[in-house]
């Protein structure tokens, strides 16, 4: 069997090297396809692996002496430190060494770093990070949530064409209904963008375009891709995050302000967590920042030992459904 | 003491004319400076208006024999329908007859109206609908949610400061601190509209300017007026409503899911219901059109009489502090 070669920004994320290190091994032990490379300072990494059993000859550290930082500018800290563990991973993915790249660290300097040091895919105009993002009908693919804003329609439609390929191939859901985010159903409301975008994705035969969706009906699950330019996407993210966190903050210290709120409280809990892990976008692992040669993989910068894990077995599904050989087949058809 | 006369749209709203006509009669009897005009089929709001006890002296019916649906096409809907509630309640306003216009009628039609009908104040390019959202810092005004998108940086510099004005006078907060949304707190950051509008904000001397407020904060309450483009404030919004919808339908079946949490969520609920009132848009009432000249709110469609009389009362408010012509000397000022 061919190996899966992942490598793993070992110093990145809030909880790095730890839990990094610690997903990465299990990620190891539970697929044998995978072979892992740990990129980082060599002894931070070995006295972590030592904790750990494992299959030595698929966990490899390779040493990199620097660490950027998430506050860098990306630009800058991706010009100037050649051999931090960012750079030095990518650059293992650049030269065919590995086939994807994982990293809870800088998202900044991960986008610039896919775009500059791994490259586009042939035919793609800019490459989206797509997270999956919580609804009631499942996980749904948010593309594009990255750095660079103010797209053009033609990159909204690449959008749709490869998020479409990711969720049939990686998530399983066949014929991903894909939706515009838009300020209205009719067709001729929106911005200009939305507007332009609107009939190439009407006319498009290889996506299953439903039309637009209102951010009101996102998190009932009323789509299966939903696409927007990267400034739109971070703004939803960002109030998935931001209205559940204060509505569970408030309902908590509603609930310590009385005894009667507090032996219920005691009862709910369990029921409460539960349901906060079903919205809580950190379940769902990585987002990958498709459109690349190779494939690129941000986790969330908390990121613990089973999103890495996760993120690194995603990377073996990717592989073997050929996502970027499907991508490069559906970009190159004209429409 | 003058009175302050508003037109209300008693046959807009999914409660109209029950609830519209329940509130403008509430609203007359709770402030003697209210004269309040209620326009609509004469019969059915005489027939409403006969439930009540009321100062018979201030609160007039006018008859309109039609009415705009909220399904219509905003433009074509005020063109043909002259006789409609809402256009006739509007023409008022635009007259001078009334001082202000409240409906829970048709967004796109009261929008359009807003414009066309009572239109705008001398140097306003566009009247922005200012939402209050809930914050954990009580409300927050969010600045533009209307119909109008791809505003121009100017634009977004008039929100800010007809939003302070609005927030110093109307809510009562002392120099209003005022954000830009965006996608990070770097003045860098950002698209081309929110990169060119940073300067224009930086540098106004008749605002209080924090800089960049990310969608994550803005349930926290860092920023009292949120400046963004119509586009982003209506996604804004919309996700308020969205993920808190989802999240409580998610907690209450969770609950229902086994005998604790059945019986913890009966200890629960009225924490529950009590926490879901601060964070009910609803609870705020009416959202303003800016910039008119007059006034023109804008309700939400389910609203109860208990919002639309706020929204009446707010009209008092609004006259008294003299915010048209507070507008009017603050956008007339060069910067």
């Amino acid at each position: 069997m061919e190996k899966v070669k992942v490598a793993v920004d070992a110093m990145g994320g809030d909880n790095a090297p730890l839990e990094i290190v610690k997903g990465a091994v299990e990620a190891a032990k539970e697929s044998a396809a995978v072979e892992v490379y740990l990129v980082g300072k060599k002894e931070v990494v070995e006295a972590e692996l030592a904790k750990y059993e494992y299959p030595k000859e698929r966990v490899v550290i390779v040493d990199a002496s620097e660490v950027i930082e998430t506050a860098e500018p990306p630009v800058i800290a991706i010009r100037q430190k050649k051999d931090s563990s960012l750079v030095k991973a990518l650059e293992m993915v650049r030269t065919g060494e590995c086939d994807a790249y994982v990293s809870a660290g800088s998202t900044g300097a991960t986008l610039v770093g896919g775009q500059v040091i791994v490259g586009r895919l042939k035919g793609v105009e800019r490459p989206p990070l797509a997270p999956l993002i919580p609804t009631e009908n499942g996980p749904a693919l948010l593309i594009d949530c990255g750095a660079n804003v103010d797209a053009r329609p033609s990159m909204l439609l690449q959008f749709a064409k490869m998020g479409s390929i990711y969720m049939e191939n990686i998530c399983g859901i066949k014929n991903p209904r894909v939706g515009i985010v838009n300020i209205g159903a009719e067709e001729e409301k929106g911005n200009q963008l939305v507007k332009e975008t609107f009939p190439l994705l009407k006319n498009c035969p290889d996506i299953n375009f439903i039309g637009s969706v209102e951010a009101r009906d996102i998190p009932l699950g009323v789509a299966d891709v939903i696409v927007c330019e990267a400034f739109t996407g971070n703004i939803i993210l960002k109030m998935y995050e931001g209205v559940a966190g204060t509505l569970l903050k408030q309902i908590k210290s509603g609930l310590m302000s009385c005894t009667r709120g507090k032996i219920g409280g005691l009862l709910v809990k369990p029921v409460l967590k539960e349901t906060l892990k079903q919205f809580d976008l950190e379940e769902y692992g990585g987002a990958p920042l498709l459109g690349l040669n190779g494939l690129v993989v941000k986790t969330h910068g908390s990121s613990k030992a089973v999103e890495i894990k996760n993120s690194v077995l995603q990377c073996v599904t990717f592989k073997e459904q050929r996502i970027n050989e499907k991508i490069k087949e559906k970009l190159s058809v004209q429409d």
